[in-house]
């Protein structure tokens, strides 16, 4: 945990930012797998961590707007839960280690909130994502489970969104300390691409040296020779020679802070031609991104950017044609490359995307765009420094939407699509990289996993 | 999964146990993680997967008791899946897999069950554990996700304990395959725990050796230098010579079948003598269960045993006083082994735990006790060939419980108190097999994780 400061200042911050009423921030509880009592490990919420630090399920954090006082609610442990659990640390000794000193039993929460309603004050609350704490709202708010998203306090979310778009020091110290990480993982994955292994045995041998860190997996592990499906979580191919495998992985480090990175690593370690032309063109895409990162800069534009430099690559080989420009502006390019450059990354891979995308990526001036491709960009807004952003361009042939777009015509005057089914048992490409803006420019975080093609193909063959 | 017959057997079997109305099964759906669309790793209600067999989120399984119709809903992908998630088969063809004819999509399965209540047929439901069902079956019952858990069917869990209770022969292979990738967890633990390493670090490399398997751990990995602390996932330790290394950890098969054994481990390889000395102990007491346990024997006749064994041992030790038996009727052993010998295990490590300890572990005859200690054994009814279950002894100094009991002159007339604190520092011991009842007796299932002292000492040193 970060020193009780850190966590005062960013309540305080917070305090400045919001004007009267109190938030009320659940921390999360056990997620249960197969029965109450047997959980998926535990994650803390996001910005409970942020503001509050605790990293343990059943407690709840307030802050009022109206007297500046913090709360910390959750209950002592018992004889049976030190049999079970393990001596624990009090509520109080915990709450005071992040500068909180009130501290409540749970069961004083019901009376607190139902009060603040009774005094007309304004109960802030965040869009929650899990259904335990839905239900526990409407116990709390009295409102029903099923609409209690619609009550989230706008205000609040852009408040948080605020604060937690700026990654202070210590937040970019524990970034490359999940970078390192994830490092360790792409490498491994490389020295396992071999003809004839299980795609499974290196996703799961990957899953553990996150969890030997010390930390977890940031997300479900993406593996997988059928790169051209975007989020692939089936590992269950044999890699056979000549295959491309895409590894899309990132850890935690132990304060949950996240990695992302993605490597596309030819079995064996020989890309052919063809795989070779179009990696290249991937890898300029990603070099143009950290290139235009700076202050100021929209991220939409950067995002528009490396998708002219794949149409423009793509042009050279003949899969595209016509004006790169106006091929670009009319989404040609998204039957290739169907989705956004990147995401902010922090305390969540896909940082504060619980607290809605439109709110974490755009704002008044950048809006999302609905063409298809660029409306799956998750992050469009000017970069500040500070900001912890991904840069993950990616040419994927996906038979099934080469086809529709075949059959509709769609964009047809910049596809060439004899060329492209040329193409449908590619696969797919992506390489990414995580960057954090700096005052002058942006930087990649960390020690950058191999990406050259000749390294690749040294790390493959050990 | 395993061949259609199997389930359409499994889902007859229970018709043939129901009188009429209609049960409904809903398949579980992503856990979000720190989102809704970034989840932990799905696993699929084991209720579900032993009647439909479909391991994949977003399914609900009807079985109709008046018509002998079985139905599955759940909706087929669009473009958008495709490119994210891959091509996927049908839900029609997915459910032929598993003998079902009838599909319709999710949206139908309101209008089905409206249909049911009106007409005035009872809706049989297990009991939902998580909280994204109990919200799912408000919307579909009506009743509040705050009280829905106390309308699941009487009728309907007996059944299903029934059934799930004998495994067939398909299913021991299962949890041989469950067992084999547990056994190479274990031994790879011992070969870890030497002096100077990290808890987490073991940990974490062997839960990635349950995934490298396919499966999944199939519960959190215990694993402790704090031994007496039963369920310890603190793992941030740095090992000590002379310590002692207690890890309980399973993994599940490719279909979900567990596997859960305990090994305590001197950190080195050397044990104490005094460590030794408790170790046969708790040694004696697993190898009698696995001794007493056959068709007929009630499990709560299983447990006292060892437990006998338990506080003989430390009677010779000194640690306890007085008649043995008159110790254990008085729950003097619990001091030491505050918990159960074992539970049942298949698609659950405690198997149908959801279902309610009391209809699983318990029936007419044999009742759960209220004593401390052997309240905790969540299996106490007579064996019956197929039944697979752990047998777990332990022997542990809990200080805080030491100090209370004797506080308290809890069983002071079968504790030597002042030789029980010699052993405060001492941690604890659990050594757990998984066995099957045959028609004869029981039998380890798959190779015994090395359990001999000796051969312990020698897997650790490698």
């Amino acid at each position: 945990m970060f020193n009780k400061e850190v966590y005062t200042s960013r309540r305080n911050s917070l305090k400045s930012k919001m004007n009267k009423g109190v938030a009320l921030f659940l921390g999360n509880v056990d997620s249960p797998m197969n029965c109450t009592d047997n959980t998926f490990y535990f994650r803390q919420d996001s910005s409970f961590l942020y503001f509050f630090g605790l990293d343990f399920p059943g407690l709840a954090g307030v802050i009022d707007f109206d007297n500046g006082e913090d709360y910390i609610f959750g209950n002592d442990v018992d004889m049976d839960d030190i049999i079970w659990m393990g001596p624990q640390v009090s509520i109080q000794e915990n709450a005071e280690k992040v500068g909180v000193v009130k501290t409540a039993p749970l069961a004083k929460l019901n009376d607190f909130i139902s009060g603040a309603i009774k005094q007309g004050r304004k109960v802030h609350i965040l869009p929650p994502y899990r259904a335990e704490n839905k239900i526990w709202l409407e116990q709390l708010l009295g409102i029903s489970s099923l609409r209690i998203g619609d009550y989230a306090s706008v205000e609040l979310i852009k408040a948080v969104v605020d604060l937690r778009s700026v990654k202070g020091p210590e937040e970019l110290e524990e970034i490359k300390k999940a970078c390192a990480t994830g490092y360790e993982m792409h490498v491994t994955a490389m020295k396992m691409a071999q003809p004839g292994a299980w795609e499974q045995k290196i996703a799961g041998t990957i899953e553990g040296i996150a969890a030997a860190g010390g930390g977890i997996i940031s997300f479900p592990v993406i593996l997988s020779q059928n790169g051209e499906t975007l989020h692939n979580h089936d590992h269950s191919q044999i890699l056979r020679e000549g295959g491309l495998m895409l590894v899309d992985a990132g850890a935690e480090s132990l304060l949950h802070y996240a990695s992302d990175f993605t490597r596309t690593i030819p079995v064996g370690g020989k890309f052919t031609q063809k795989q070779r032309e179009i990696y290249e063109i991937v890898l300029a895409a990603n070099n143009k991104t950290t290139e235009l990162s700076r202050p100021g800069v929209t991220y939409k534009s950067v995002h528009m950017a490396a998708a002219e430099v794949i149409a423009s690559g793509l042009k050279e080989l003949g899969l595209m044609k016509g004006d790169v420009k106006e091929a670009v502006k009319n989404g040609a390019h998204a039957l290739f490359f169907p989705h956004g450059i990147g995401h902010m990354m922090g305390l969540d891979v896909h940082d504060m995307e619980d607290l809605g995308q439109v709110y974490v990526g755009y704002d008044d001036e950048v809006r999302p765009s609905t063409q298809f491709g660029t409306s799956a960009l998750r992050m469009g807004r000017r970069l500040q420094p500070g900001f912890v952003v991904t840069n993950e361009p990616g040419i994927y042939f996906i038979p099934a939407l080469i086809d529709q777009w075949q059959r509709d015509k769609t964009n047809a005057d910049f596809i060439n699509f004899d060329k492209v089914n040329e193409y449908r048992d590619f696969g797919g490409i992506r390489l990414e990289d995580d960057i954090v803006i700096t005052e002058t420019g942006s930087e990649v975080i960390g020690k950058r996993v191999p990406i050259d093609p000749e390294e690749v193909a040294k790390v493959v063959a050990g």
